[in-house]
């Protein structure tokens, strides 16, 4: 066997020379290239430096790294509909088909006659009724299936492209650049945890049990040819937003993250609790200020008020007062969205 | 910089040539060096290498291989009682003392009179009451200061050693072999889930993250100072036992584990969940035969029923049935605990 391990000696040397050379290559390069320099990247690199060197007081270990993100406005686009939402209404045909006694029952009735107003103005409650029955009662593979292929599909209304694609290019650079150093990398979402982790894990890297979403329960049972599966309930474990956000961070992280952005007055508390532990904490608002590149919404810069994702005033006066570091979409990136793909042209 | 990376180059390749070193002796070295040669042993190794060899029809790709481990008679003794049940009557004196009206309330009475007889007699809706008040109405990192404590000093009767010390060598060594191929390792347990994690990561090197327990739900809140809090509710979000753990298991992971361990009727489901996937999976249970140097208890040895981690003729016939691994205790394991450690002897 002793050829056989200089052989491969002599390949690690090889692998080991390429990746000294590549360290050193990515240390001179830009780790963040879609933010221009300004404030915000400088905060991300600073924290990721002194979080990451030993010897620096501000060293985290590497079982503690662990950075959060909102995905709704944070990561992809939110307006005008959260895309979920979207998902939900274009499967009430398949519902009202399978229960064909719900085409004469509101909201269903009303999202059938497709008149875009009319459901454009459907309460929250009428909401939580079609989240229910488009989410829920289903075995969680026939559900995972069907999101999928509905995300293959399904395009936005303003760029044409499919919803997985609209997700902002800096935020793939902060994922990948806090990865590369250690930090494990969340999803910390008000959409559901189910629905989220249908696609996490091709969009943006981040795997099934790194999505931290509202949380619904499922029923162990059997099919018919004694198989086991899971059922998904129309019963809410946690709502992952605002307080629930912190709420959801501990029952399925355990640890308090070392960062965490968001974009919104849902993410509030899991800022606040983010930057309530000892030691480096960085804490990140997305501001959508660039109606031309992608929306500009939220009362934080005159803007009225949107249904999704409301950056407040009170949440900017406290960002301000706290150190919270607030990116401008506008001045801090340099690209919004990641170029068209081949197969986003094609498709 | 030119010397510092030919400098770097070159430590780079002695370590690299002291890993292959390392990794070539780990091949020819016996990856579970508690275990005796036998049926379960190799189920173990053979899973273990059909799915991470290149080729294999058996594969799995890195993102899927989870092996998920009951704890309480799996990893660790769980004999005469759970731990936990053993922290919780001993907290009962100081919720007493902070609550002095529950004196005269059963079941506080009973645990303070400190007789052993009534106390193995509580129902179980007398444990629960006691469970509520010493695990839940404290802010999280309360809770885990007042369990580290009580981990520290507590001291199994038999063994008059730490609670965290009484784990099987033999399991360690599946989950240090397991990882190092690649496998995440969680533990699945009914046992609290804020509990377990105070020493997991230290016990088993099992992160937070990864040890899905019993779930109770959590407030978020302020103190006095304005300092966000998260306070531990008596809410059961879920009960990760028997049907429970699949479902914990697709809350927490999202992903149907490949393997999965266990030793008791609780654990079924989430034998049967592993085992419905595509591919290859592996069941196994630890059967307690070896009253010498354990424990031996369940029917399935024709051994009296015990009031926890019941084994019984109904999983050991549906194990046999179904190709589930039953290690024995007394067979398979050439050690049942690790060496006494200096840290044991001293204190």
């Amino acid at each position: 066997m002793k050829p056989s391990v200089t052989r491969r000696s002599l390949l690690i040397l090889v692998l080991a020379v390429g990746v000294a050379i590549g360290v050193r290559a990515a240390a001179q390069s830009d780790p963040l290239p879609a933010w221009n320099d300004g404030p915000a990247k400088k905060a991300i690199v600073d924290f990721v430096q002194a979080t990451t060197t030993q010897g620096n007081p501000q060293f985290v270990p590497a079982e503690e790294r662990i950075a959060t993100f909102d995905q709704d406005g944070t990561l992809w686009v939110e307006q005008p509909v959260y895309s979920q939402i979207m998902y939900c209404l274009d499967r009430v045909p398949a519902v009202v088909k399978a229960k064909p006694e719900l085409a004469e029952v509101e909201p269903f009735k009303t999202v059938m006659s497709g008149n875009r107003e009319a459901i454009a103005k459907l309460s929250m409650k009428d909401l939580e009724k079609i989240l229910v029955a488009t989410l829920t009662g289903m075995p969680t593979e026939e559900f995972r299936a069907e999101a999928k292929k509905w995300l293959e599909t399904a395009r936005d209304p303003r760029w044409k492209r499919p919803y997985t694609e609209l997700t902002y290019l800096p935020m793939h650079d902060v994922l990948k650049y806090m990865r590369a150093n250690g930090y494990r990398t969340y999803i910390v979402t008000g959409g559901g945890q189910d629905f989220v982790r249908v696609y996490a894990e091709q969009v943006y890297g981040i795997p099934p049990e790194q999505v931290v979403g509202t949380m619904g329960g499922t029923k162990f049972g059997y099919d018919k040819a004694g198989k086991p599966f899971l059922l998904k309930e129309p019963r809410l474990l946690l709502n992952d937003d605002k307080a629930g956000k912190p709420e959801g961070i501990h029952l399925m992280i355990g640890r308090r993250p070392r960062a965490a952005f968001g974009n919104s007055a849902g993410d509030r508390e899991m800022l606040e609790y983010t930057k309530a532990g000892d030691g480096a904490r960085l804490a990140m608002l997305v501001l959508h200020d660039d109606a031309t590149r992608e929306y500009a919404y939220g009362p934080a810069q005159g803007l009225p008020d949107s249904k999704v994702g409301t950056f407040t005033q009170a949440l900017y006066d406290e960002a301000k007062q706290k150190g919270w570091v607030v990116i401008s979409m506008k001045n801090d990136w340099n690209e919004v969205f990641p170029p068209t793909t081949v197969g986003a042209t094609t498709r």
